[in-house]
């Protein structure tokens, strides 16, 4: 161990972020007290969420604190502990990504088995990003088989999950969208029923063109058209689970969108905000579900790997321009 | 009898209606065919969801035709019967109001006791008026005692009992707002703990005031300006239902607001949408509890009675300008 780099928030962004809101601060590797763990990152986690944080304002999490390392999803393996029940070489999930080496209490960390499952798939579909689709789709949108299932940004990390557990938990059709022909070609290989470029026109002309038949559940990561689109487009008793509504994090107004809510009157739907950190309940069943499929070779992840935490800021900025296929992750 | 007149849909209006959007029509009294029934209309109710069935729009019930008279909620005496069941002097709730005589299958009439409560009532409090507060209040939104509710339109015939029922099913705090002085003074004496005049200020702030420890149900009359301000005060897990946004409905153009939607998030809020015809599993609750809270002089209802199927447009424009404490009812 020489020294540990990590990545401090610099300026809080106004609109859409740049290199110059982050740098890049060397410190020494820190030393265990007590109770006590030093791990070296192996993967970190950049989420759109994280945009969020960079605002100043009060939110269910606390802004990210200027001039100290941001954090976030990260695993790695220990390479010093204090700890009774966690020992060097273990490898660990916890929260403090954003540098190279993290210090944390033995209690915040999390032991898993990189004998089950590449190590970064504990970031992706096995761990947050993969209950948020399960949680969001099963739980939080109550979706039954047979219903048409709409997800945008279906080809982002917990997108591309939950077009696919839709189909596997017997969804009739499940429809994505994307921001790439690249990207809608791979959903179409996901097994989507219909994908669309948002680009290519309203989202809501090719979302009606992909549902004639309209839409029972709708995962809404994106906001704005998108969720207007789906309003329309939904059927009696439709469902919106909103998980995130990355179209407006960087908009410096408020977004006008979605005009026709009065909808969700006669059509008696229901939108529902939520947070993968209110559905614990479902992990276990949710492992089970996952680990299976996935030894099934029934589900896919993709993930979309920036070498080097000096990139992290460009692979956080790359996921809000929609850069990544899947998940995206900074190898550390 | 003599003649009977009804009142037409003239031509659909743009924006605000006026009175030349309607159409005094006199006809003959009609005589029933076998199991049909004559009634003489007493009441009928003009309500803001007529406006939208005024737009030749596909919606959850169909628009009203031009040229033909307009429908929706009435009671009346049975004036003459050709079905087994119903007898002439019968008292009867149906759907063909804005006529003086309305003929219709006995299946569509539901017979009421003239004895237990005025017969405006079942039009009102112990009809479909007040099976929606119940049912938006604690089945949709799913009130629980101790949390803090708030209404907009408070004063209007479904807002006013929603705050009441909310105090009498043990709600911390019940705030309403409404459009005039007079209203908010009716609202306190009705119990509600706070209340505020919608033009005094921005709603949000009125709001912050009155519930400086946020709501945690929200039952939408107006949406708009009111939707947002209730997205902003509510607290974790807040749910709205929504019966209403009557701020709308002469918009000739989108409206824009909520503008903070994506709140849903972070708050975990659900909004949902309803229509009272979905709950009439709660009918037999909602009749025990309404009838015994008005036995026991517990609960008020008002009502503004206009007099005249002639002036039953004009009501109607009352209730979209919200002219009207209470109930807005038509004496035939």
């Amino acid at each position: 161990m020489t020294s540990n780099r990590e990545i401090h928030l610099a300026s809080r962004p106004q609109g859409w972020p740049t290199e110059e809101n982050f740098r890049l601060v060397e410190t020494d590797v820190p030393t265990p007290g007590p109770g006590q763990i030093v791990v070296r990152n192996q993967y970190m986690s950049v989420d759109p969420y994280m945009r969020g944080r960079m605002n100043d304002v009060k939110s269910y999490v606390p802004p990210f604190a200027l001039d100290a390392p941001l954090d976030g999803g990260a695993i790695g393996e220990v390479v010093a502990s204090e700890a009774a029940d966690i020992a060097v070489g273990d490898t660990v999930l916890h929260g403090l990504g954003w540098r190279e080496y993290a210090l944390l209490g033995a209690t915040a960390a999390r032991r898993v088995d990189p004998g089950v499952a590449p190590v970064s798939a504990y970031l992706s579909v096995l761990g947050m990003t993969g209950l948020t689709a399960y949680a969001g789709l099963l739980e939080v949108a109550a979706m039954r088989p047979g219903e048409t299932v709409f997800v945008s940004a279906a080809a982002g990390a917990v997108g591309s999950l939950v077009g696919q557990i839709a189909k596997l938990k017997g969804a009739g059709r499940v429809i994505g969208s994307a921001g790439s022909p690249a990207k809608v070609e791979r959903l179409r290989a996901l097994g989507f029923d219909a994908a669309f470029d948002y680009h290519d026109g309203p989202v809501r002309e090719s979302l009606k063109a992909a549902a004639p038949d309209g839409v029972d559940v709708y995962f809404d990561n994106v906001g704005g058209d998108h969720l207007e689109a789906a309003i329309s487009a939904m059927n009696l008793h439709g469902r919106a689970a909103i998980c995130g509504m990355i179209a407006q994090y960087n908009a410096t107004e408020a977004p006008a969108a979605p005009r026709n809510l009065a909808l969700v009157i006669g059509k008696r739907l229901t939108l529902r905000g939520f947070l993968v950190g209110d559905h614990g309940n479902l992990r276990e069943a949710f492992v089970r579900d996952v680990a299976g499929w996935l030894r099934e070779g029934r589900l896919s992840y993709d993930e979309t790997i920036v070498d080097g935490i000096e990139n992290a800021p460009e692979a956080f900025l790359g996921v809000l321009r929609g850069d990544n296929l899947g998940k995206m992750l900074v190898r550390v």
